[in-house]
Order: structure tokens, then sequence, then C-alpha cells
């Protein structure tokens, strides 16, 4: 191990004993004495391009000298206000021309919100090496193959107690739970220092499918002086213990025993802890388990294959099956449980499913939170599913669901297994990042110690131990996929969809002799989202009347025309006119024609 | 009093003895014998108009014979996918031609949801007499100002104590608790029985500038032989009793004890009762109190004026005095606590705000739950707030806010109380509704007698007490408003506004020479939302290209074309050409012109 922050070592740039010393760089020692060293060649920069200031989006680089490892590469769902955009991922333009630099990615989980922009980025960093354990593995496997275009990773499955070297860099797994098996925790040890990153996490005692965080390898990698924990902000709001998995699972069992009829669990595919409590849940009753929806057939399989859900032979049915057994012996597992409009649950509530038919009495169990955003969606499923005489069980009725990340006390507890002299905390919205600052200096943390980062912000430590988040900020904007579109849409298209579809808009075409200057026909008009047009002919002819006029005032007969001029115009008069009509601001486009 | 459902008269339309047997409509018997007498005149038919299936829009039509009695005329925010829709209203189509025969409309409260239609659908009824009680009367006259152009109100201020007579109908008010005073449930005799109708109502035996609910009232016109119960479904899925208003102001005391700063405190402006816990919260801190925001302003000064909201003289500051004074001896009390953009709190957190700029250490207090769709919003709003050193206590830290309607132990309370024949849950999705009926049986009812209704139809009660929702259905849109138009935006062109949102717009105008058939120039692109045009050339031009084909391939020169075959061959073409180059599915609009 490295010294560490409370042992300054003797003069910078000189290697030190064990077994990392030779990777420190030569020094470059001009700028060292000032502001701390900050700025220093041999500093630490830890550069997060995402999943700070909210929630998605993972992706932070560890940079040293020349060295650079990527943690986590994931996807942001996106906001109400990016209307069509289907996600998120991080900006990499800090990583262009720092290819060679790159000696590992390293993903902590399988989630989209760590593994989703992998098959966008990927390659134009160069493939480097990318690590991650089994599950996690089989998962960004699978999903590579809707990228058939791309080259294949260069992936190496790694086990908690390897420890692997990548430049100056030399990292260690710790097991964390999450709502995943296989979730890992990092313990990055750096000529500066050593940095723990806990990746998403809880701590369960009881978890499903599963074992409890190692809590030992945590402690004593606690014990060896830790310059810096980036620790899970998620749930930081949240006061107390994090649910645990095992509790869910009674709740299950105890909805299994009630229920006379069919049941039907929605919940996320990537749960597969919950996919495993509701399969043995089923095999205790006596069901057998139809898996619907394509990720989550999916996930089962993959985890089957790796042996991270255990299902008896003939428990899992194909779905065109499950009209062959009694309601009170099947379970349909499926995703949807958010509402989203193309999953399983959605087509089974509104009549659309080829073999499965809302049946009077199904108890409907959606065992997953409602991602703000979906409420009214997922209240609109509920009423369609009690009109059918069926009924439903949510987390606001009983417990089933728990999340994946660590409350208050959990925290505290990570803070004061690790005992790191700067806390970071990351994942989630600024005020979540504040509020998990606070818990540290509730458990006698330094403030000053607390380094509240931002995306994109460079946060640097100095061989003396010293840290802290600099006004260096890389470039960093929102690169959003939308269909076969990586990064094209840019503000002005999200901003124009926004206008649209507050008001809609109205095109107005005129062809205009070229000579006379003279209307040829009259202007025609082509609207849609503001308001009907076929009934609303007077307004009409009325906007069609003052554009006539504006081209009558805004040009002369025999002279060239500022056409640019001439729309912007008509642009202002019939936006005006139609604002003062209808108090709506309708997308004006005026097309002028010369012929 | 009427006698009830327990002791059926003796002969159909013959008068019953009592203040409101004149009432009675000559017999028309033919129908009588079938089907239980549904369909008879002398039944009495409800008919809720809105808030069954939802929340919001509340309006309920009670009919009998010739006369016609309204209570309330809400309006209802609507659902994400109605972009740049301002609300909805109650449609109102099944009383046309019945305008006469409307005896008055009941206003319960002073809630939007309650009132928010009133300017818009009143005359269209012949401006009926209205009653309600004080304060919600000054609300609604404020209101009416925004409607200069709208005929005044025929309004008529009521007591609890008074009893009223509509027509067939005659009507008792109870006070009830709710987040705004002067909230009345009604009993309303009818020749068939008694409904009572809750209105929106909770128990609070220590409200705030308001008292305790009319228990005793309540049990009095129980102990009378009710034929149904129409009661609030809004919380009905949430156990337990409804917190109290002086719960919330106890903590907003604590709130005040603790702070040092300022206080910046947004609620909604409905909420009369807290808008006097934060007062007298001030008073007793030495605190002075600016009021921001027009709508609350206006509440606050509707509310004082009637006495419904206490301040010593010279508590309320106006707001640009409020830098007159150290940060430890104001509050500002202020809108937009679901992050609404045009409000208060985005304005000051923004910087926008003239006087009121945000301060290291102010503390920000969320007074109110956050509704189904704002909640990024509001957590962005956290997000800025923290950013600035200040921060921020909602309702998921402490106990800053307290809903107005009944959970599932008042709502047994009610039904004990009340004791009905039948139960008709009302306000509230379909589910709430359900799993309100659900509490009703638990308590003893028969499942039979639980009436699930649905908007727009009726529900029927015979003169010996028999009740049902039958399948007759009155004609029922969403009707909107948005600007100065009311009900004019239609299914049509909303489903555009949300194509318009998600992939934008490609308008494609062609000039076609009328004899020859050839295009006149170019075909011109105009595209918004779509992709960013200058720097897609080649997919513009390959599109151009593809439109030429068509109008070469689809017309015969020096022959009439069929355009509207054309243009859906272009429509056709390019929407397919955009898909497989983009998978996006802009809307395509070609525009061909022949000169």
């Amino acid at each position: 191990m490295f010294k560490k922050h409370s042992s300054p070592v003797n003069s910078p740039g000189i290697s030190l004993s064990g077994q990392t010393g030779k990777f420190m760089p030569a020094a470059e020692t001009s700028r060292q004495n000032q502001n701390r060293n900050f700025g220093s060649k041999n500093n630490l920069r830890i550069i997060p391009l995402g999943g700070l200031e909210e929630v998605g989006r993972n992706m932070t680089i560890f940079e040293y000298g020349q060295d650079i490892v990527i943690v986590d590469m994931g996807l942001q769902f996106p906001d109400e206000d990016m209307p069509g955009i289907d996600y998120l991922i991080p900006d990499i333009t800090y990583l262009k021309g720092k290819e060679r630099n790159i000696r590992g990615v390293i993903i902590t989980h399988g989630h989209y919100d760590h593994i989703g922009a992998i098959p966008h980025l990927m390659e134009g960093l160069g493939n480097p090496p990318i690590y991650m354990t089994e599950l996690t593995r089989g998962i960004v496997v699978k999903r590579q193959d809707d990228y058939k275009d791309k080259k294949s990773l260069n992936i190496h499955t790694v086990k908690k107690i390897d420890r692997i070297r990548l430049g100056a860099f030399s990292i260690e797994f710790f097991h964390v739970n999450h709502t995943i098996p296989d979730a890992v925790g990092l313990s990055i040890s750096t000529p500066v220092g050593t940095i723990i990153h806990t990746g998403d996490f809880k701590f369960d005692h009881s978890p499903i499918s599963d074992a409890p965080a190692d809590i030992a390898k945590i402690a004593r990698l606690g014990s060896e002086n830790i310059l810096a924990l980036m620790s899970d902000s998620t749930d930081s709001r949240t006061p107390g213990y994090s649910l645990s998995e095992s509790k869910i699972a009674k709740t299950l069992d105890e909805i299994f025993e009630r229920t006379q009829g069919r049941l039907i669990i929605a919940t996320f595919s990537a749960l597969i802890s919950r996919l495993q409590s509701i399969i043995t849940a089923a095999e205790k009753h006596g069901r057998k388990v139809a898996v619907d929806g394509y990720s989550m057939k999916t996930n089962v399989e993959i985890a089957r294959t790796l042996g991270y859900i255990q299902a008896r032979k003939g428990t899992i049915i194909p779905i065109n099956k499950v009209n062959e057994y009694p309601d009170g012996k099947v379970v349909i597992m499926c995703t949807g449980a958010q509402g989203e409009s193309n999953a399983v649950l959605m087509r089974i509530v509104n009549g659309e499913h080829r073999f499965v038919k809302v049946h009077k009495d199904d108890t409907f169990v959606l065992s997953s939170s409602v991602i703000p955003g979906n409420e009214r969606t997922v209240q609109s499923i509920m009423d369609t599913i009690y009109r059918k005489d069926a009924k439903v069980i949510n987390y606001k009725m009983m417990d089933v669901h728990a999340g994946g990340h660590a409350r208050q006390e959990d925290l505290k507890m990570m803070i004061n297994l690790v005992r790191p002299k700067f806390l970071i905390p990351i994942h989630g919205n600024y005020f979540m990042l504040k509020l998990h600052g606070e818990l540290g200096v509730s458990v006698g943390m330094d403030p000053k110690n607390i380094l509240i980062g931002e995306n994109g912000k460079v946060i640097e430590f100095d061989y003396r131990g010293n840290g802290k988040v600099t006004n260096e900020k890389v470039p960093l904007n929102n690169v959003m996929v939308d269909g076969l579109g990586v990064g094209d849409i840019g503000e002005i298209v999200l901003r124009d969809r926004q206008v649209l579809a507050k008001d809609g808009m109205f095109v107005i075409i005129v062809i205009v002799d070229a000579k006379t200057k003279k209307i040829i026909g009259k202007p025609q008009v082509t609207s849609r989202g503001f308001i009907f047009v076929k009934e609303n002919f007077d307004l009409v002819n009325a906007t069609k009347k003052k554009v006539e006029e504006v081209i009558a005032a805004k040009t002369t007969p025999n002279e060239p025309a500022n056409w640019d001029y001439v729309r912007n115009n008509i642009r202002e008069v019939v936006g005006q006119f139609l604002y003062t009509k209808t108090q709506r601001r309708p997308m004006v486009l005026p097309v002028v024609i010369e012929v």
C-alpha cells in the first residue's frame, strides 16, 4: 500500500517504497509549491463526467500523469422537457487525444445507469480493456448484440478477490449489496493515496441470491488510511436503514399465501434479486412462472445460466402456455411496472397481449417504486385494472419494493468503516450530495474535507494529501441519443420541440412574382397542433390578409426585395395577431418563394 | 323531512306529507314496474360530469323531474400528454336545453377543482343562482374579475345553519375541515330520500383558523335514514387518520424557533389555514411577513377582510420592503412550491426576483406535497438552492404539509356517522373509488350497495329506495381551455402536438408547373424539432430527390394530376426514407402548389 495523506513523502517525484512506486512519473516540480501543488502532473485528477447533479449517466475519470482509468459508463433517461429523446450519455470530449492513456474501464454493476453508454462510447475511446464481474459481463455482452456494427469489447472478467494493476492505479474489489447481484465497490490505490468508490450500494444482512456486503473487507481497506471515500448519495435524504430484500421476499410470500387467483407481478427486469424472490415464492406455493418482456426474459436467462437465479426444472414456462394452467397455479412475471407504453404490463391491461387477458380477481403486484414523472400513467393503469374487477398491490400498500441505495444510517456506517480523510458524495442530485456531506460532518468529519463536486469539474489530490474541487471544468454537453442519432440533437432542436408541443405550428407559404412582387394566388396555410384550421376559416383568412399587407408594404415592384426582412416581418405580425386572437404562440414559419 | 328508502310511500306520484311534497311532479307511471322503476321520471338522477375517475373537475348534477341542482363546477389540470393545455372543464352538453330547470348551483369550497369552471360555464347555463359560503364567495368573485366580458354572477351567500329550497330539493350544510376554511358538506333532501355529499373533507380536531368538522350535525343528519353517502375518495388509499393542521403549525413553529437566517416558505395560495399558521409563527418569533405571488396576495387579502386570516397590524409588509429588515426578522411567504415556472419561488431561486435574492443560509420551506409530474422540477429547484448555500426543508424531511382529504379511518368514521344505505365514492381515480368502496364493505355495508360511478354515467334512485349505476351515459368530451379558446382544441390537435413534440416536423414545398408538371426550382424544406437541417445537407438533398422522383412518377405532363394522391405518396415515401435514415418519425407535411 501507498503512504497516505497523513504521512507526506520526503520529496515530490521520488519513487516511494512499495509495489506501486514505479508508476510515479518523472516529477514536474515547477508549479509544485504554488497553491498547494494543485495543477501538478503529480496530482491525482478525478473527473466525474456524469452522475453528479443527477441520478444516472455515471462515469468517472481517474487520471494520474499519463494514466487514465474510467469507472462506469452509464446512460440517463431524459427529463420531461426533452421530448422524443431516448436517453443521454456522458460527453467524452475531454478524452479525445488521450485514448492511448486509458488503461482500463471498470464497471461496478450491470444496471443501465452504469453500463448503458458502453456501446456508444467504447469504440471512440479505442476499445480499451474493460473489467467487470461475471453477471455484469453477461448483461453487457447481451446488450452489445443490439449494436452489431460495433467492434466487440475487450472484456476481462474479475472476481472480487482480484487485484488489478492499470498503469499508476491498483484496484481491489469489495462486494456490496444492490438490487442486482455481483455488484462491487472499488478500492483504487494511486500514487497520492487510496480512493474508495462504493458504486451503487446498500448493506443488506439478509439479501436474496447474494451474500451480505463484505463489511470485513471494507473495514480492512478502511484501516489503511483512506484518502477519500466516493459514496452513493441516491438515497441520502431518507432517514434510517434501507430495507432488506428478504423483507420484500416475505411480503411476496404472504401475497402468494393469501391469493387464490392469478398473480401478475410487474417489476424492473434489472432487479435480479426480486425475480429470484418471485420464483422462490412460486415454487413454494406450487405455481408456474411465465416470464414475459424482452429484457426480463434476457435477464432471467443470463442470470440462470450464470447461477444467479435458481429455478427448479419446469418452474419456468413459456408465456404461450400460461392458459394451460388454472389461474391459481401460475404467476406471470413481466416488465412495465412504470407504465412504459411498450412494455408487457400495459399490453396485458389494455387487452392487447396475445396470451394474457385480465381475468376477474387477478391480483397485479407492482413491485417497484414509481419514478418521478410516471405517477399518472401508473394510476391510470391501476384504474383500468380495477375496472376489469382485478386488483392491485403496490409499494404504497405493502412492502413490495425495496430500493437499492444506502439510506442515512447506512451511509454513516460506510463513512465510519472507511474513515476517509475526504468525502466525495457521488450519484445524485446536487442537494442529495450536500445532504450526504452533512451526514459526514454529523459523524465527525471536517466540513472542509467534504468535497461536493460537479459534473465536469476536476477534483485534485496532491502528494501531501491535500484535496479540492478545482475551478477547472472539462467540456461537457448533453449528448442525446434519439433513434440512430447520437449527439445530433442539440439545444435548438429540443427547444423547437418544446415550442411545437405547447402551441403547435403555423406555416404560411407565399408565392411571389419575382418582378411585380405580387402574390400569385393566395397565401397558403398549413397548421398543426394549434387550432383545427377547418373550423377556423375566419382566423385563417384574416391571417392571410395580414400576410398580404406585409408583402405589399415591405416590397417594391421591380426592385429586389430583402426576403429575410419580409419573412421576419410576417413572423412578427402573424405571431402577434394569432396571440391577440387566441393567447397562443404557435411557431410561425413563413415561406416566401419567388417565381 | 322526506320519508326514506326504508319506508316506501304508498303510491308513486302521490304527494307526500311534509314540506317538500309539493315538488313531486305528476306521475308518469308507464314504466314504473319494469326494472324496479329505473328510468322513471319520479326517480332521482345523479350525474357526475367530472371528479370521478380523476382528481379534479368536480361537478355533479342532481335531477328530479324538472328540477336540477348542480354541486361544484371545477377545473382539472391536464395530463402530461396534453401539451399546451391550460386546464380542462366539465362538458355540459347534457344540460343544453335544460337551462330553465337549473334551480341552483352549490359550491362546497373555494378551491379551483370546485370553482374553476364557473367563469366558463355559468353564462352558458343561463346564470342560475349560485350558493356558497362567505370565504368561497370572496374567492369566486375575485376570480370573476379576470373575466370582465362575462355577466356577473348571481351569488347567494349561505351560512352553515341555513336550509335552502331549490325546486324538489332541500339542502342543509354542515361544516367540514379541509385545507381552506368555510368548506361545507351537503345534505340534499329529495323526494326519494336524502343524499349526503361530503365535498372535500377531513376531520381535524384541532384545525387552524377554523372549527372542527361538525360531527354532531353529521351524526344528527345520519340519524335520519340517509339514502346515499357521496364521499371524498382522494386519499382512500392511505391507511390511518389524516394529519391535523395544528401538527403542521407545530412543526413550522419549531422551524422558526431554530432558524437564525431568513425563512422563505412556499406553499399553495389556496391553503388558507397554512398561511395563518405561518403568520402566527412569524408573530410569535418577531418576524415580519412579506407575501408575494398574485394568487397568494389576493387570497390573504380576501381572507383577512373576511376574518379568516388574523394578522396584527404591521405584521404583513410589502415585498419591496423586505430588504429593510435583517434576515432573522423576516419571512417571505410565496407561491411556487410545485416549481411552477412563472411563480415567485422559481424567480427567487433563479435570481430573477426584483427584491429577493437567495442569501447564504436562507432556509426554504416547501410546505406542500409534490403533485405527480412535478418532482423533477422541484428537485432541480432544490439543487439550485443548495448550490447557493441555502437549504431546503420539505415534506419528506419534516411534517410541513398535511393533505386536506380524509384517510381510511376518517372515511370509515364518516360512513359510521352517516349510516347510509348506499355509498357512492366520489373525487378520485377509479381505483381510489374502488378502495373506498372496500372500506364501506369493511364496516359492514352490503357490497351491492356500493355504487362505483363513472363520469357521465347516470346513477338512479327510485322511490322505493332502490339505487343503481345505470347504463345511460350522457355525452362527455374533454373540454380543454387553451389561452382564449375553450373547447376548440380537439383530440386531433392534441395528437398533432404529441407527434410534433416527439420528433418534430418536416415541411416540403414543391411548386409545379400546371402544364408540364415539372417542378419549378427545387423542392424547399422547412424542418423544426427533427434534425438541425443546416448540419444535415446530405439527408435533406436526398429527401428532395425522393420528392422529385415521386412527382415525376405520379404525374403526367398536360394531364390533370390527383394532387391528394401525390401528396400522400410524398408523405409515405419521405416518412419511410427519414425513418430508415434516422429511426425518427417527424410529421411530414408535403405542400404542392401548381402555378
